[in-house]
């Protein structure tokens, strides 16, 4: 369902005609209150696309109605002709939705540097206006595929009483989204497209998040951005920092309940961590879906550094999907960084086995130990050097990611 | 002739047997003066390989009577009996050359973890001290190579009076490498390995170079560093960075001709700006050699900080593969940089053609006029925030790349 399990929420996805390939192109997610509060986090890319220019003005006073998303186009560096057809996006929705257009958040992703047909996306969002529903999540999240092999939604039931950390006492996607009934719960749902970190591929994310629950902007701000920080910030696929990368968390209030900041944070977190892991299994040409992991950092800021070196190591990651336990590759990677650690302390195991000690030092065990046949690919790089840790999910470097990257738009 | 092309040195390539495909894998040169200086710079990775964990110490007085090289293993994080290994090679070399260890660099390429054989490694020494001669250099440029499919070497003559920029009164590679004569001129000559920057490809960088004229320790040094900040520092194949990088530098003082400090800056450029020319169009699998110039950037840090984010970005470097001029990779890359840029003022252009103009508020030349069929590609970012430029040298991401880094050590 989700977008749509919360209530107070209707949303669309339909062929508007903006991908060549026939497929559903425009989104449209609703929110008819009671409230309309909002927040929004965007790539830090500092050349932005259009709809991201134009969304972070409509997020500054913590009001939204709505959502309007293509893919089809990234209307990125076409111009002023491109922030114009975004500006008129939003007319078109506040004029249909009965709101005002700098309450109208637009996303846009596909290719850079190309015009984005306003007629065509005009007639989308006219279509999409006209099926709006509260069944229409699943149809919304399609619509804003572009490489995405699945749609990716999630929804979690809040109000469920005290709970432990994030996502632990929560239902996970796969579970039946049910609308949070008034009075009694809420619910947190989501849609999310892409594949990358929250400053990632070219492929863009986007994300759509949405709550029944009772709450102000700040308290949806400060949910979203301890949310993203641990989920789809430690996505890191390809290195590559998006131009239009969007999440945005609306909420309407019609569960009538007001939970408390962290029973909202933990929400949201467990709902952004399912989708980022929907994402991570479905990055561009991927074979192997790789955690890293370290501990014993000085600090998260040099665990999350050390993480995201080994997972743009393009050496490491060639090795990973040639189901070759290459751990030098990895030590390498760690010495690019300004972390605190003393290169023959380092212990690195892979797939539980642990092939390094102590830098070398000591003898590991052997390489042939370690099986990478399987998906998953758990990399473990002990820096005893404190006791911070932190996670990087990234992907191997494969023929498919070559291929898919060497021939997208042409 | 490479390093043996400066009066003074002696070099001998051979088979020791530590490549398992029978190849020759040490390479031994020998300054045999009447001077000993020298100089030497390292990678900047923090976890380094034993040789160069050796070499660093060797350099500190400034004086080196010869460099023993091998392949067929990095001889890195093996523990305390790698380092031994490194330390009685260059004892070995000591007791045959009649000189002191610590004036003997020793560098090691290969795989990283493994053991190095000592008793294969020394019984090459010995017989490489066997072989050596005054013609050696193409022998031992081969021997020091691993996944190079050419041997790289480079002469040029100094001492022809005075001279414009580096390079432009030079003889490159390929005229003949006469060797100085005494009184009359001087000589500068180098091989290399590898396929990176200077702190580059896991491939790992191993640079050697030779010169007859005189200067001290001082003087080498700075000529080095002067020459290595825009040469190997520029290229930027895969963005990793290798354990044992080593460049260095010997003087012989054989011709008897003390040069300037900037003729002698200008040749060592030279013969490292040829050498890295070589390496680039040696990359791992590449199949187009990219040059990637800034330029109108507020300062030369600026320009190589774009530079090197665009050499960087796979999904740019998978679309040069795919003969696709996909600007607005090259433009998401810009915009994760820290340099002085507005967005809306950026051009770009590949291969002559202006594709993007003004950040795309301007119309540019359609994608279709870029032929990017050839080898040759060169993307040309006008920056239009100042009057700086810097080029950075990098590769496609290929599928012979992938191929190449995911079947290498198993």
């Amino acid at each position: 369902m989700s977008v749509t399990a919360a209530a107070g929420f209707r949303a669309a996805g339909v062929v508007a005609g903006l991908k060549p390939s026939g497929k559903s192109d425009v989104a449209l997610v609703v929110n008819e209150g009671p409230q309309h509060s909002a927040a929004a986090v965007f790539t830090s890319n500092r050349c932005k696309a259009n709809p991201v220019l134009w969304s972070e003005r409509t997020i500054v006073d913590g009001t939204l109605t709505a959502v309007v998303l293509n893919s089809g186009g990234a209307n990125c560096y076409n111009g002023p002709e491109g922030f114009q057809t975004t500006h008129a996006s939003a007319e078109l929705v506040a004029e249909l939705t009965g709101g005002q257009a700098f309450d109208v958040a637009v996303c846009s992703t596909g290719l850079i540097g190309q015009p984005l047909d306003r007629p065509i996306l005009e007639a989308g969002i006219r279509a999409a206006h006209a099926q709006l529903s509260p069944d229409g999540g699943p149809a919304a999240a399609e619509a804003i595929m572009t490489t995405d092999t699945v749609a990716k939604q999630a929804v979690v039931q809040g109000g469920a009483g005290s709970r432990g950390p994030a996502g632990e006492a929560e239902e996970r996607s796969g579970a039946p989204g049910v609308a949070g009934e008034p009075g009694k719960n809420w619910v947190v749902g989501g849609m999310a497209k892409g594949a990358g970190m929250l400053a990632p591929a070219l492929a863009t994310m986007l994300v759509v998040i949405t709550t029944d629950a009772a709450a102000d902007a700040a308290t949806l701000d400060a949910a979203l951005r301890a949310a993203t920080k641990t989920t789809f910030d430690r996505l890191d696929t390809d290195g590559c920092m998006s131009t239009n990368d969007t999440v945005v968390l609306m909420a309407s209030g019609a569960s009538g309940i007001t939970p408390a900041q962290d029973e909202l944070t933990a929400a949201v977190t467990t709902v952004c961590a399912d989708l980022a892991e929907q994402l991570w299994h479905d990055a561009e040409g991927a074979h192997h879906d790789i955690a890293i992991e370290i501990t014993g950092a000085a600090s998260e800021d040099d665990a999350v550094e050390v993480a995201r070196a080994v997972a743009r190591s393009n050496l490491f990651k060639a090795a990973v999907f040639g189901n070759d336990p290459n751990w030098g590759r990895v030590l390498a990677a760690v010495g690019t960084t300004q972390a605190a650690f003393e290169p023959e302390k380092i212990d690195i195991s892979m797939n539980g086995v642990k092939v390094c000690r102590a830098g070398g030092t000591r003898f590991g065990e052997p390489s042939t130990s370690v099986d990478l046949t399987g998906r998953d690919v758990h990399v473990l790089v002990e820096l005893n050097a404190g006791s911070s840790a932190a996670t990087i999910l990234t992907s191997d470097l494969t023929h498919d990611y070559v291929h898919e990257n060497s021939a997208y738009s042409t």
